[in-house]
């Protein structure tokens, strides 16, 4: 059995339809120009809760049996998955409960309580998170619901790509961020089935590459400490256990960016693109303002994961490097 | 001869067809709990040049003829209209000269000169800018663009409507900001035409109600004094000649919005939609978010028409906000 392949990415794309926002494919004539070729950002920025997480989430619980998900459903999450769950218990009109590091942005912890969702905090350096989820789960009788680490979350955020690919076969080449890694195996799935020629890049801070080194020896790594970036959404210290198969037959390489490569990539989202992108979000434009990508031919898709920053922490992230701001 | 048609709008768009950006209707379902009702935004602020404007100025310069179009186009603006002659330009391969306040937006006028624009600065206060315009076109032999007063250009400005009506026609309600009056003609003519039953209503900030008090008497009325807003684009102290004998007939009403309404709208939009929108930009949302709108049933469109602020001038605008930001 295949674990993941593009057909499940195209049943979680009908499941989706209608449930999710069909993000559009944002063009720039001064990004263009920057980079020197064409260049498609898919807005998964625009998407309910502000990310690409509500594609998997939801595709995940829908394909829960009926009795399964009607006790609710359960996760952790630095906050984007959070929030997709949040909305997908509330469209499915079932209980949703979500285990937060009490480090997580403002924004998307509140936005998940704003759903709806019971909101369980707890130490990102003391406490096990998943040992929290498990006890929870048991007790409650809860479905866990992964960030990653489930073939229809995988699928679920394969879709994107599906939709960017389907609207603009002529894409060559294709950048993704990289944390967990559902994100950019369900998208290397669908993208080499439609494609079997593109190129699909993960995009990692350059202080967790924990997937980076985990497909260059070829099995998981896990770095010795937890990552400092601003990337609040990537700073995983191993990958995920099934995107990592996944990514290890199909991901064509991960290139890094530093945080001040972030930052850049929000302000010029901000100055250029006219939208609003995390840190975690901005990575893949980061790494192709960056001069990351060495491109030959063709048009390049840039995958916006996520827009879960409020003012403040954008404010605070930004204003060191304001002055220099090119309009 | 009718002046403005809904043939010359459906004209409009043939010429910006891959040309123009076909702009996404972004929905919201924290706007849609927020207000009470489905809405969808129009996001002008993601076209060519961060505005409406390109349509317009692009559509009118497509229609001179090449001889005369050859020696240049000139205009004045506050900004947003200089991008957008700026660029056209730059497609056309002719020359642009934009005629620019000097206290406009910096992010504005260095659009402009990015795109290979000549500036000419002047005074708001002290110098008569048509009159500068005029001796310049005279001198040099250039096409004059309005930025508002001209059939093309409304034209132009009208197949964003056209676009959002097309693929949405159950929106009964349709909200356009209101500066020289172009945008608001232009979408009043195609979605009178494409639907007689719906209500297109213009937003105009509280302090520059020219085109409200000139409906209200059914002539031109000019303020008295030069209106104070943060909301730069829309400015005005008498509507313009041609858009105002096309609203005076199709506008349904005129709502009014405070600075303080613009700086929340901008916020929300920052922190629910993901995109930038600056204070001209932001009005009719704001005219929706402010409880102007009493709506019965169907869908309600929004024009958010602009995202040209750069990230301090976003930064100062929204900041005495900020601390009460709901997320």
């Amino acid at each position: 059995m295949t674990l993941l392949d593009y057909t499940r990415v195209e049943a979680a794309a009908r499941t989706l339809e209608g449930i999710a926002v069909r993000t559009p494919a944002i063009t720039s004539r001064a990004l263009d120009a920057t980079v020197g070729f064409p260049v498609l950002c898919k807005a998964e920025n625009l998407q309910h809760t502000g990310s690409f997480k509500f594609r998997g989430a939801y595709s995940h619980t829908a394909n829960l049996s009926e009795a399964v998900r009607a006790r609710g459903i359960i996760g952790a999450s630095s906050g984007n998955h959070a929030q997709a769950l949040a909305l997908t218990a509330q469209i499915l009109n079932i209980p949703a409960t979500v285990v937060i590091p009490d480090d997580a942005p403002r924004a998307k912890a509140q936005g998940a309580r704003a759903l709806g969702a019971r909101i369980i905090r707890y130490q990102r350096t003391h406490q096990d998170r998943d040992a929290i989820v498990t006890k929870l789960a048991e007790r409650d009788g809860l479905a866990i619901v992964p960030s990653a680490n489930s073939a229809d979350v995988m699928a679920g955020a394969g879709t994107a790509a599906l939709e960017l690919l389907t609207d603009h076969p002529n894409i060559t080449t294709l950048l993704v961020p990289v944390g967990g890694g559902g994100l950019a195996a369900g998208t290397a799935v669908i993208a080499k089935h439609l494609n079997p020629h593109i190129q699909v890049i993960g995009v990692e801070p350059w202080s967790a590459t924990d997937t980076l080194q985990s497909l260059r020896t070829g099995t998981r790594v896990t770095l010795p400490t937890a990552p400092r970036t601003i990337a609040d959404g990537l700073g995983h210290i191993t990958p995920a256990e099934l995107p990592f198969a996944v990514n290890n037959r199909l991901l064509d390489d991960i290139v890094t960016v530093t945080d001040h490569d972030i930052t850049e990539a929000m302000g010029y989202a901000f100055r250029h693109l006219k939208v609003v992108a995390e840190p975690s979000g901005a990575c893949a434009l980061a790494a192709l303002l960056a001069g990351q990508i060495t491109h030959t031919d063709g048009t390049i898709g840039v995958v916006i994961s996520g827009g879960g920053v409020d003012l403040t922490g954008f404010l605070t992230t930004i204003a060191p490097y304001k002055e220099k701001a090119r309009v």
